[in-house]
């Protein structure tokens, strides 16, 4: 497989095209951002650590049936993936409350949720990715009824999906965020990650943060709560 | 009847015990805020104006068939109305985009959609009346999905109602904000006001702004505007 030219550079990651159509490259960088950019930093070893989380993650959910954009790691920092068109929105799901769910609705972080529920975030880092209802994502035709359907029942079952896996290596996975996509023949498909950059990951016993949240709010050394996080589930090795 | 002890003053209305039970007196105030109270100014005449224009809109909705809390208007800035439990929603209406809509979207304000939409807000001035879904309504049982349902057909059939209501005065109505109670036997009841504070009001031919964004945004002398509307309506004779 040839690395192609690059289609796209994210803050986290870049994308390229490779020698075969519809599939890509993704290169996962060493530098984290938060607040939509405003704080940023270069953190050596994260791309390592979080291309191999993300695969162990995408291949674990392959084993119990669950289509991903994943096909496989080629390199520490590198994997390939099948090319989809992203629906722009980033799909959340909560089971316990943090970050801008406490904000929003003046709750405890730390609270545990009866039901997990699903939020919709409009990918435009302009706007500042907000808050959207299902009303505005129609007014927007962003997804149609369907598709919100399917998005969040995958989102909900891919979230039950992980958070027994995480709680298997001692791990409490509290929310985290996806992006789908829309294959050429019309499915949706799990795409992007699914790391600790995207998760928010607490140890089961201590309550430590073992996420991007370690770099928000200046809580201590990122690579060790990844390192941490690879650990557990073994993503050294993926 | 005779007005009793002070219930609650807010920004806009002090609200009395009656010497009936169920009944309460609202007195309407010369004041006008803006940016959750961060703005603030005393304007003589605005409560003389709401309270007529609010009483005039919710007699015609009992017109057409409508129940509201009102009861009656009896004096310049007084009206009676039905005492009910305020559920803790402001229900807005749009079919024009303004306002917050238009900087969360991305859109250009005067862009009309072609169906109307509703989005719910928690009433909560600490924590900045934060827009919430129907997930978030749910958590917080702020409303039952029943209740939920009544909420939205109901606040788009009084929006239709007032809507060509006002067409028929030559003003668009922009948007508005309603809040509904549950009675003592559970019903759901339209309450508060319907006026240029909690209405976006254009005049048709000239898209000038006759409703609080004039305070709001500078644009010129409130009881002009909504004397204007007064006028147009015959709120002042109501
Ligand atoms: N299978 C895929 N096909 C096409 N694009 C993808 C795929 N998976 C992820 N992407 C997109 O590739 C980009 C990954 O880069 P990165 O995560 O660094 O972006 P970002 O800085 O988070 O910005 P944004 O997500 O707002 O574009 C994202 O735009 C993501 O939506
Ligand atoms: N029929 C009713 N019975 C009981 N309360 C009512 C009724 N109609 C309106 N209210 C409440 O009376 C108050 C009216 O006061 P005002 O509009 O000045 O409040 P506000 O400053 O807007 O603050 P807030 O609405 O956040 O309490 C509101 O709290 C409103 O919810
Ligand atoms: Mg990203
Ligand atoms: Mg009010």
């Amino acid at each position: 497989m040839e690395k192609g030219q690059l289609l796209y550079e994210g803050k986290a990651k870049r994308l390229y095209t490779t020698n075969e159509a519809g599939v890509l490259l993704v290169s996962y960088k060493d530098s984290a951002t938060a607040f939509n950019g405003e704080k940023k930093e270069t953190i050596t070893g994260k791309g390592e650590l979080n291309n191999a989380i993300t695969s162990t993650l995408f291949q674990e959910l392959h084993r119990v049936g669950i289509s991903t954009h994943f096909i496989r790691k080629i390199s520490s920092t590198e994997q390939l993936v099948r090319e989809v068109s992203i629906i722009p929105l980033e799909v959340v799901v909560r089971k316990t409350v943090a970050g801008s769910l406490a904000k929003r609705l003046g709750l405890e972080e730390g609270m545990i949720l009866n039901e997990p529920i699903v939020e919709f975030y409009y990918k435009d880092d302009s706007l500042g990715d907000p808050l959207v209802t299902t009303e505005h994502i129609r007014l927007l035709q962003l997804a149609t009824p369907e598709e919100l359907d399917v998005l969040k029942t995958d989102a909900l079952t891919i979230f039950q999906h992980m958070h027994d896996y995480f709680h298997s290596h001692h791990v409490r996975l509290v929310d985290f965020k996806l992006e789908f996509g829309r294959t050429s023949t019309g499915d949706i498909l799990l795409a992007d990650e699914i790391s600790p950059d995207t998760c928010r990951l607490w140890d089961e016993t201590t309550n430590e943060k073992l996420d991007k949240d370690v770099f928000r709010r200046g809580l201590g050394n990122l690579t060790d709560a990844y390192q941490t996080i690879a650990d557990r589930i073994g993503g050294t090795i993926a």
